[in-house]
């Protein structure tokens, strides 16, 4: 395409709302445009970075046997009632009444919907496995949309759902699903990983996240650098140490620590090292049974898996209130020596190896240092891992160790094992001539979010930095003096038509612009290869090429030009 | 593909509900699948037509020089308030608030939002001419929603704008899109017509109708075979006789009618031809004048003709009092003959060169014959064209006689002139430095409806006839014994990869099926093309080869059928 042709409006200020990078240089380089809170229209540009991301996603998800279909996006609430989440859903479901006064949404998602199909359709486990899936506007009616394509309201989804006759085909159809994301994510080329994931409120059992690593994340992920170890760093295990606990070689002493209320302030004054310290977390339980948390100084705590330990449940955090007339201390001084017998006490596993620890003395304006179990106090009433993971973890496949990074989440795969099938009673008849539930999942892939994240991944201070696959053209051919010289526009129009003839996706910059004004554009627009042609170049029959992403300047002649592009294309 | 890999689910018997062949057929061959009233989803077999249909309108959209966009589907109620259609558009729109109970709407179409992003994108006449579309499902809240997905309330539709500098620059923008258009139609293989069109509540001037020829279509067209003049039948022009009228030869006489009140009835009772006969229509404008037009008894009143006449405006049938009451006389004697003079006579210039004819004689139970004008009354105050044309009719174009045929509507462009631009206050700043009005210009096709019209046009008892462009598959091998024959399985599955291998989209049926059962089903989907391989042909190395759209079977070898299949696709 020529951009005399194309629809190119690009801005040099970003819209004062932008406050993430995507945003503003989404919005700049002209790939979408504000209608309303969470709205957005792709405009020609963007919507061929947009479609060039959907064509891949169909094309993955057809290899692994998945099946293209459409759902209407406007669904009946009875349905939706079956499974009880027309109550549960919440504001971010966009409820509609028809002219008759019945009830419907927007389709936030279609479990609901493809479970009727399928309860309907498909009877027998003959049948079986199916997937289908759709790519399609949904609507979520964020209460604060923002970040543009990022948290939009209404976006561009492809959901998948499989459909097995028990839980070994759901294994496969999910392994399945799990290779198709990898390859979506790697023909992108972008720097992604699939990270075990929480189910939250959709429900069902294993879960994983696919998050393209950028600074811009929400969620901050564990990953190993030296395999495709990943999970939420809330999910990500903390090894037990290897190295056993030392025997006591101090004695029990106060420090004063008159000002001094944290493990770091304490530290520093005792010039010690910061992992010597424990500190104390007082919590009350849904018994109102008091439990404390000793964690080392430079951890901090995951709530979750402290849950999960034996006789904690759901719980708070004390109020300081509780804490003084339970610990006759304030916060700040709080330590495990001494205290109440049915205090629940439970250790992380880096303390329960610690000996001759620094930790609060129980008593206003001092810390105590020495401190060892079994002598001083009782061993805790339990050990587990209750923090954190931190940069330099071991990781916990063995392979090396973590580190953390933020990743912005483009894709979802659930089993929902048979949490639809029940509630709306979808079963097929078995081999044993018997009605079972559906064995089912769900995959999400969040296509408008794609080009967001890409961006946030792939930038500079010129604009975007788009790859191959997701470029809205592959190669720009700038013209400088297009419309002054004929020798540059007969070399221009000659290589673009060798160019598109060879299939080259090439955007020819013939506007009467000054040179700036268009190597700024296709800078700002992300194309990836730049070849630029001008007079004083092709008096030697040469022609420039530098690369988006950096590296050089290169003179490459113009009899060369299209292999050497086709060549850099790969 | 194969069959065992796609999800097929054909049924015996269409839902009661269905009227409509393609309703039927769609719904049989599991195209299609209704979650609610006017909702339906495509099945993957349906997804496959509905995205070739896609893929060769954006082809052609793309060749025309119009860019893809695509625009949220909720739209601000402030936008539609602008040009007054939130209150105009009526119950068929779909309206909505959101969780801040601000109005929006689920968008019918998009002149409001495209418009919006015109006035503030395009500023100068050097960005123009600009033509964006998109292919985007709307929502129209019909109130008896039915025929599948021929008039469903969710739909997808491609929806293209134009925005021009001037007039001339809008007409070249609109005989762009009529010439993608039709070779949209052609390259499906429909057999269509572009016809005249009334722009109705959308506004503007210059319109046409893409119609597929079908006898379940709701529009009558005339048409011209011998050449490509087409017009909805109330536009169509019935060109005035060229035979003048001849001289009065019979004298002025009453025929007794007792029980005649139609001129099919006269005429049978006389012997006569009923172009012989005129009949009088009373009516009554707004004014409150009274109105009287003549047709020849054949022809039938076009009531937007009628309404051009001078003096004539909006009108409304006369009712039986009001004619007693000024004729004296019933309906069904009524003649022009000896009325009031104030009455304005407005005659159809195919009565205007009647001579000696027949027409009520104004008197109960009598007719009167040898009527003729100057004589027997005075010439008609108007002359014109206020008939709907019949078939047999001059073709307005010169170029022999038109015909009549049904229509379904799947395309539709306008020239949407200022109206938007006007109320929206959309302009662009001139050559001469001037603010001005967008000529703009709207061009919608009703993609997931060509799926049905095709149908319409294109069946037989035993299923659904796609043409190439728009089958699910191109051709499908149908192995007979698959499961049973190593000899069938072995050439099967050669010949479908052989086929894979040069491109064709071929279906390979290697279910364990019954012949008829399989034959049935490929019939029933609308496969173009069928190869039958089996025991009894492969034994002399042969295979049999038949179309879907009829004609003989035929025997190929099985070492001639790649390329003999590739023929046979063109």
């Amino acid at each position: 395409m020529r951009t005399s042709q194309l629809y190119l409006n690009t801005l040099k200020e970003a819209p004062s709302e932008a406050e993430l990078t995507s945003h503003k240089l989404m919005v700049r380089a002209g790939l979408i445009k504000k209608l309303g809170s969470g709205l957005y229209t792709w405009m020609p540009l963007g919507m061929r970075v947009l479609r060039k991301v959907e064509e891949i996603v169909r094309d993955e998800m057809n290899a692994a046997g998945a099946q293209e279909m459409l759902m209407p996006t406007i669904q009946p609430a009875e349905l939706w009632q079956e499974t009880g989440r027309w109550a549960l859903f919440g504001p971010q479901m966009l409820k509609i009444k028809d002219r008759h006064e019945r009830d419907f949404c927007f389709g936030p998602t279609h479990e609901e919907v493809i479970t009727d199909i399928a309860r309907s359709e498909l009877r027998s486990y003959k049948q079986l496995p199916v997937n289908m899936y759709q790519v399609q506007v949904k609507f979520r009616d964020e209460i604060r949309p923002r970040f543009g394509v990022m948290r939009a309201r209404e976006f561009v989804m492809k959901d998948a759902y499989s459909f097995d006759a028990d839980f070994a085909g759901l294994q496969v159809s999910y392994d399945k699903m799990y290779t198709a994301y990898s390859n979506i994510f790697t023909r992108l080329g972008l720097k992604f990983r699939a990270v075990a994931a929480d189910t939250g409120a959709i429900g069902g059992d294993g879960s994983h996240e696919f998050q393209v690593l950028a600074d811009a994340g929400e969620d901050i992920l564990a990953y190993a650098p030296d395999s495709d170890y990943a999970a939420n760093v809330e999910l990500a295990e903390a090894l037990a140490p290897v190295t056993p606990r030392a025997a006591a070689a101090e004695a029990l002493r106060d420090i004063d620590t008159p000002k001094q209320t944290t493990c770091e302030a304490v530290a520093e004054l005792m010039g010690i090292g910061i992992e010597r310290t424990v500190k104390l977390i007082a919590l009350v339980n849904n018994d109102g049974k008091f439990i404390v948390a000793l964690l080392r100084g430079d951890h901090s705590l995951n709530e979750v898996k402290l849950g999960k330990v034996s006789g904690v449940g759901e719980f708070r955090f004390a109020t300081e209130d509780e804490i003084r007339a339970r610990f006759n201390c304030p916060p700040g001084f709080l330590g495990p020596v001494g205290i109440d017998a049915d205090i629940l006490v439970v250790a992380d596993r880096s303390v329960a190896v610690m000996s001759d620890f620094v930790c609060g003395a129980n008593k206003p304006k001092f810390h105590i240092a020495g401190v060892n179990f079994g002598r001083d106090l009782p061993e805790p009433n339990a050990v587990a891992d209750i923090r954190n993971v931190v940069s330099g973890d071991p990781s916990p496949d063995g392979k090396g160790k973590l580190e953390l990074c933020r990743g912005i989440e483009v894709g979802h795969i659930f089993q929902l094992r048979t949490k639809y099938s029940e509630a709306m009673n979808a079963t097929f008849v078995g081999e044993d001539g018997q009605p079972k539930f559906f064995e089912m999942g769900c995959y999400g892939i969040g296509v408008s979010r794609i080009v967001a994240a890409a961006i946030e991944q792939n930038y500079d201070e010129r604009g975007i930095i788009f790859t191959q696959a997701m470029a809205p053209f592959a190669i720009a051919v700038v013209a400088v003096g297009y419309h002054r010289s004929e020798a540059v526009k007969a070399a221009a129009d000659q290589l673009y038509a060798d160019l598109k003839a060879v299939g080259v996706d090439v955007l020819l910059d013939d506007r009467n612009e000054r040179p700036g004004s268009m190597f700024a554009d296709m800078e700002l627009i992300g194309i990836p290869h730049r070849i630029t042609i001008g007079d004083k170049g092709l008096a030697d029959g040469m022609v420039e090429y530098v690369a988006r992403a950096g590296g050089e300047m290169q003179k490459v002649a113009l009899a060369d030009a299209v292999s050497f592009a086709r060549k850099q294309l790969g």
